[in-house]
Order: structure tokens, then C-alpha cells, then sequence
């Protein structure tokens, strides 16, 4: 297509020849979602390194009406990332650079293709840290992170992407720029960008630049392993600890199928108390000193934590194998569905026990294997199936999302909504609230170039 | 005017005939700001009870193109909520039920005609508060909190009215509603309302109800009043005792102009150290016990704070008094010049001496009075100058804000944009990013009834 040759003639004088690959080999990956097992190459694969290449790569987009799919470390579960054979990839790889940290004013500037775990790196021997941790911390940017708005084990908390996002360097889809990165800590003037763009899933901007707000690391840390009866003595226990003043940063839940999974693949012996009628429980607790003593304390006056094993220090990673090594152990399940949900926490028992019986209605009452846990303080329930027939995918899928929705819950809890679920955010919002959603995402796409098709179903 | 009969009466259809006010002797009020001497009776005050009352009254405003400012405690300081003589307010003041309060998922459901203070007083003895708290409590609501990014003295610890905000209800421009109530503690689906909405001035949407975060309050106070040799101090001193584990919830300032002020009209004794050349700093902690010990602990450590009062527990309030007594000492000067700004904290005292400089350039090398006083740790200045001359107001005020900006500084840190500040938006900000506010203005608010010449001027 003579067409399609000028215009990646010309993104390569936007970028540089290296940075515009088309060949398959290499641009399949790109077109593959982390989880997935099959992708597809997209049309392109355009790399810009900073704003300004990104605003010339988006002009010349909209020029054409060529859709455009944003993408960092591709690690999303609902294929917001996942571009068509027709679709360029723009990935954000090559902004890497960590800019100067700022201890004073608590912020750190970073462009969006930085991961997290260099993030981390690099704070780490000035005592800060982002207050914020995902198990895909080595693959997962932090421009994907905010474009998702992320959650993890510590949003409970200090709260998602969106409350440690300050400021944001965003190119818009007819490639004028937003700037943002001042480290202004108080500021109530406009439309806040980063608000708006946080969680947006790549459909309003792309974001070439982040501030983000960091703070003093407390460098005590414990851990608490607890094998409890039930899901509500599980939350009630995290809430007692959550209301004492011991650092809880973390307070995690596995359900029996999950720990037999991990245990079995990843050589763990487990843990006393646990059971097939047992929820265990995972706490972390930090503090400048004393973490320890204070996690002890608390458990103490708890009295569903009778079988608590406790460490501190370094010990704390052997405790988090059981809930981090599910990442790993679950590869070894195929066909694997996965669904990342959250209730409410006075539904959470209740959700959970729904959520099941509507995997086993969906697949028509045939058994599946439900490898569920997440985190106990603020319902986010990360749901994985094995055994589910591969007719049965969608029926499966549906009978968990209404379970949810009929339980107050959220389809998307932290990877967002996709093109997997951007149907059912439709089912989910009032028909006044889609209508304004699609009205703000005509407002600044009015081609629809940006990620079509993602969070909102394509016109 | 038969149009405008017949629209009043329609709003009594809607709203009930004792909630639409168009007696000047009651709707002056509604149109006179808070700190203003002067105001203007509006075409009518209508005051809904809910949001389907609000979305009545919308439609109609829709349909007629009448112009609507939505109100609150009307305590702003740049005329966000302030109408012309054509306008019709709406008042969100019997929007005043605080719903259940939800202690394990730490939430509460509030209308947004309530006050700051009365959530205060029902959280109370409950042991929970939100985290957020201003002079004005007492009238300003919640509503008009969030619809302008409230901070307030503990917003650099727990984030501005946005952090606490993580559910709403709204009403849009032509009657539609947005609700975003359901208590889903990690949601990352669609575009966020609540981060659109809070600091939209009213502009996008009326807030109708706000789902707020709560946490449980730590009982132990102290605050200290230290007596420092210039901003610079101050400012280090408050960083010292931020890093410190001493759980630091305050950090403010009061320069000599201001303390004077304060002393003298409250009968206040000068606090030990201050003089015409020092800077007084406040500082608060809160812990669940012993947070005197560990304010003491703090101070001992940096060097700065030799000359320290420490008092705890309910003499707390007496330290206040020298900040918080400025409200009512500023009453007494007039004529009275008000600006709230932010500056980077990297250039706080640069700034600040280039806001007095400024100020005595607006009035054409004379002197003003300035009362100067804010936060540290997020470098908002609470900018009072008394003597300016009348014809000069505009002109020290431009001379400021342009200061401002030249420090990289926010012009509105707490109270917005509203009208007083419109322009110097689009000054402060890129043309493209202006050019996309007023694409998301006019997506949800084609009319343009709400709040027309607020945040963005009118077209």
C-alpha cells in the first residue's frame, strides 16, 4: 500500500529509521499481550523518545485517521495494549530517563517508559520510595501504571496511581502538549490533567512524562502469615489491624485452591494452620523502628490470629512467596481465564462465594478450578480459572462480571477495562454517564485515533 | 419579562415555591461574597433539595440558556460563586443529610450542602475524620469544597479535597446525572468523575453528593510555635520534622506584618523570640499516644528550633489562635487586597520576597501593609496587603501574580480560578492545553450555562 509506505516513511523521518520496526519477527511481541498465548503483529511498531517525536508521530496519525495504540510494558490483563494487524504501536520504550529526584519537595520526574522496579532502584539509596508496589514491577512502566491507574498491595493505603501522579507531560491526539511538571504541591487552578488522564487507558492522550509524588521509606518491616476460618474473619482482621496504629501496608488473602497451586509449584511447605476450609492471611506491617513488635502487639489483641507466623527484615519476602509466587506458579495452568475484580468489603464474603457458583453455572455446571486471592482491604479479588472449556470462555465470563455487578462491585479493579470489558462498562454506567464519557473522548480525539475500541466499545 | 416569569415559575413547579428566593433582601446575601464588601442581587436563588431537583432546574436553565452559578458556603475568595444581576444561583443548601457512616470501608455518603464542620461533629464520636480541614469549616461546604480543590493545613500530608473524594454524584448540564456512590474502594474503570469534577469550579457539572474517605483519628496532639531567623529556616526546620517518624499533620507560617496583626487585634502576648525580623513557624503532630514526646524528640534534633513553646492536647488550640485569629484580625483592615497562591517549595523564600517587591511596584513604589502567612510544606502563601489604593489593585495584583508565575508558582492554590483569576489561566498555561479545557467545557456544558466566565473567560 503506497499509502501506508509514505506514512512509515515519515514516521522514520519523525523518530529515526531504527525506531520504526516492521518487520514481524519483531513486532510481534508487541502485539501480544503479557498473559496471553497468541498475538498478532500490528502494522508498525513506532518508538519516539520523547514528547516532541510523540507529538509528530500522533500528527501524522491524525492526518490519516490511523488508529494508534499506546503501549509500555505490556503487562494488562483486558488487552488495552493490544493493537490490531492493522494498528500502530506506539510504544513509549525509549522514554527512560529518571530525572532529578527532589527530597525536599518529595518528587521525582520520570519518563513514562521507565519500570518500576528501576524507579525503585534508584530511590532506594536516598531513603524514598514510591508508595506503591505491583508484582510486575520489572516489566510494568510507569506511563502504563498511571494510563491504568494502577492498584497493588499498598493502595489500600496510600491510594492508586491517580493519588501519586502530581504532575504529567502529555501529548494530545492532534499533537499539541499538555505540561505539567513544575512540583507545584498545592494547586487548584484548571482542569486537572492528571486526574483526567490517569486511568484513561490510552484513549484521551498518550502520556510522554509523570511527577510523581514520593515519600520517606520506614525501613522496619514484618510480616504475618495467618491461617483464619473464613473470608469475613480474614477482612475482620485486616480492619483491627488497619485501626491500630501498627503500619499495616499490606493485607493480603489467599483462598485454598491458589495455595495449593503455589505451594505445589513452587516447592513451598505450607503454612501451619492452613487448610481446605482455611483463608490464609498476609500482613506487612512497616514502621521507622520496631515494625516487629508493633505487628505482634496487634495480632495479639486479634483473636482469629492464634496460628500467626511472624518475621521481620529480609524474612518477609519467604512469607510473600505464597501470594507474589502466583504469578509464576499460574503459567503452568493452561487454559488459564483471568479476571481482575473488586467488591465492596461488606460484600466481599458474599461476592466471593458468588463469583464461584457463577464460574461453575457459566461452564454450564461443569467443575472449575478456582485459583482466587487478592487484597482483603479493598476487595480487589484477582479471579483465575483453570479448566474452563474453551466454548465456555465468555459464559464464563459474563455469569462472574454480573455476579459482580449484582454484588456493587467493579469489573476492573486495577488493569482497568480494555477492549475486553468495554462492553460491559456500558452494562455497568447509566446511559447519561457513557454518552458524557464518549462526549470527553470526541472532545479531545475527535478522529478516534487513540486506543479505539479501549474502555469505550468502537463507534 | 413574561420568559423570565414564566421560568421562575416553572422552577417553584419544580423545586417548591419556598425554595426559589427572588426578594433582593434575601438574595443579596447569595451574591455577595464571603470577603467581599459589595454585592449584586441575582435573578433568582433556587435551592434544590437533590439531584433530581438540581436536574430539573438544569433542564429548564438548558433549555433557556440562563446562566447558573452553583453555590455553597460562599467562602471563596476569587468569585467563584459569584452571579451577575441575570444569573440564577444554585444553592446546594438543603442538600444536608450525612448518610450512614461506613467505619470498615472508611467511608461516608454526604449531600453537598453540608458542612465541614457538622461531618466534623458526626465523625467525632466516632473516632474517624477526613483528613482535611480549613479555616472556614463552619460555612464552607462540602460541595463547594471539592467543586474547588479544598486544601487547608494538612493537605501536604494527606493530599488536597481530590484525595478524599472517591465517589460522587453530579449533575450535568442538561439535566443528565453521573452516580459514583457505591463505596468499590479500587475501581479503574471509565473516565474518573471525581478527579474531573473536583476543582471544575462548577463549570462541568453541579456535585450533588460526595462519597468522602475517611480514616481513624489519632488522639494525642502537640503543636509548637518556634520562632526562626527566615523563611529558609522555617522551611528546613518543617522538612526535619517531616522526615522524622513524628507523625507532623501541620507546618505553617506567619511573617512579622501578620503576627503583629494577629497579637494586637486579638490581644494575643508576641510569642517568645519573634521580632520584625523573624519568621514564626507552627508545627502539629498527632499520634496515637505520646505525639507531645515525639514533637519534643523532633525539635531536640534540629537546630533551628532553640527557642520552642510545646503544649498538648487541648492548649493546642491556644497556638492556633496566631494562625487561624488572622481570619478575624484581617476583617478589621480596609481596605483589604486577598490573593491565595502556591510556589514551588524550592523557591518559597525567593518568592516571597519577590510578592513584597512586587506589590510595593504595583502601587507605584509606595508601601503597602502586607500580611503575609501560609503552609510550608506545600508552599502556599495566603498573600494579604492592606493599603493598597483603589485605582491600584488591579495593578499590584498583576504585578504579584506575574511574580508568581516567574517563580514557577501556582495563582490559585486553595480557591481555584473562579472569575477573578480567569484570564491569568490562559496565561499561565500553553495554548494547547487551554484550546483542550475548552473542548472539555463545551463537551459537557454545550450552552455553556454553568458557570460561564469561571476558571475559563466567557467566550
Amino acid at each position: 500500500m503506497a499509502g501506508s509506505t509514505s506514512l512509515l516513511e515519515r514516521f522514520a523521518a519523525a523518530v529515526g529509521d531504527a525506531h520504526v520496526l516492521t518487520d514481524p519477527e519483531l513486532t510481534l511481541g508487541y502485539g501480544t499481550p503479557w498473559a496471553a498465548r497468541e498475538g498478532v503483529a500490528p502494522l508498525a511498531v513506532v518508538r519516539p523518545a520523547d514528547a516532541g517525536e510523540a507529538a509528530a508521530v500522533l500528527a501524522l496519525c491524525a492526518e490519516r485517521g490511523q488508529a494508534v495504540v499506546p503501549q509500555g510494558g505490556n503487562t494488562g490483563l483486558v488487552r488495552g495494549a493490544a493493537p490490531g494487524a492493522g494498528d500502530v504501536v506506539l510504544s513509549t520504550g525509549r522514554m527512560g530517563a529518571i530525572e532529578a529526584v527532589d527530597p525536599v519537595g518529595l518528587g521525582v520526574v520520570v519518563g513514562a517508559g521507565v519500570s518500576l522496579e528501576e524507579l525503585q532502584a534508584r530511590l532506594e539509596p536516598e531513603g524514598l520510595e514510591l508508595a506503591l508496589d505491583i508484582g510486575a514491577r520489572g516489566q510494568a512502566t510507569l506511563g502504563g501504571m498511571a494510563a491504568t491507574n494502577a492498584g497493588g498491595a499498598r493502595a489500600f493505603r496510600h491510594g492508586t496511581m491517580r493519588a501519586h501522579v502530581s504532575g504529567i507531560e502529555a501529548v494530545l491526539a492532534d499533537g499539541g502538549r499538555i505540561e505539567r511538571l513544575g512540583g507545584v504541591v498545592k494547586d487548584a487552578t484548571g482542569y486537572d490533567w492528571p486526574s483526567l488522564l490517569v486511568g484513561s487507558e490510552g484513549t484521551l492522550a498518550v502520556i510522554t512524562r509523570l511527577l510523581l509524588r514520593l515519600r520517606r521509606v520506614e525501613r522496619s518491616r514484618a510480616a504475618a502469615l495467618v491461617a483464619v476460618g473464613s473470608m469475613a474473619e480474614a477482612l475482620a482482621l485486616a480492619v483491627a489491624l488497619r485501626d491500630r496504629p501498627a503500619g499495616l501496608e499490606a493485607a493480603e488473602f489467599v483462598l485454598p485452591g491458589a495455595l495449593r497451586l503455589v505451594s505445589e509449584e513452587l516447592g513451598l511447605r505450607p503454612p501451619p494452620g492452613a487448610g481446605p476450609d482455611r483463608v490464609l492471611a498476609l500482613f506487612e506491617t512497616r514502621a521507622a523502628a520496631g515494625a516487629h513488635d508493633l505487628l505482634v502487639d496487634a495480632l495479639a489483641v486479634a483473636p482469629a490470629a492464634a496460628e500467626a507466623v511472624v518475621v521481620e527484615g529480609a524474612d518477609t519476602a519467604d512469607l510473600w512467596r505464597y501470594r507474589e509466587g502466583l504469578g509464576e506458579a499460574l503459567t503452568q495452568v493452561d487454559p488459564l481465564l483471568k479476571l481482575d475484580l473488586s467488591l465492596p468489603l461488606a460484600n466481599l464474603a458474599a461476592g466471593l462465594a458468588a463469583i464461584e457458583r457463577a464460574a461453575r453455572e457459566g461452564q454450564g455446571g461443569d467443575a472449575v478450578e478456582p485459583f482466587l486471592f487478592g487484597h482483603l482491604l479493598d476487595g480487589n479479588v484477582h479471579v483465575n480459572l483453570g479448566g474452563v472449556a474453551p466454548g465456555r470462555v465468555a459464559a464464563v465470563t459474563a455469569a462472574i462480571l454480573d455476579a459482580v455487578l449484582h454484588h456493587g462491585g467493579s469489573i476492573g479493579a486495577e488493569h482497568g477495562v480494555g477492549r475486553a470489558k468495554a462492553e460491559w462498562l456500558e452494562r455497568d454506567r447509566g446511559g447519561a454517564e457513557i454518552a458524557a464519557m464518549k462526549r470527553l473522548k470526541a472532545a479531545l480525539d475527535p478522529a478516534g485515533i487513540l486506543n479505539p475500541g479501549v474502555l469505550l466499545p468502537a463507534p
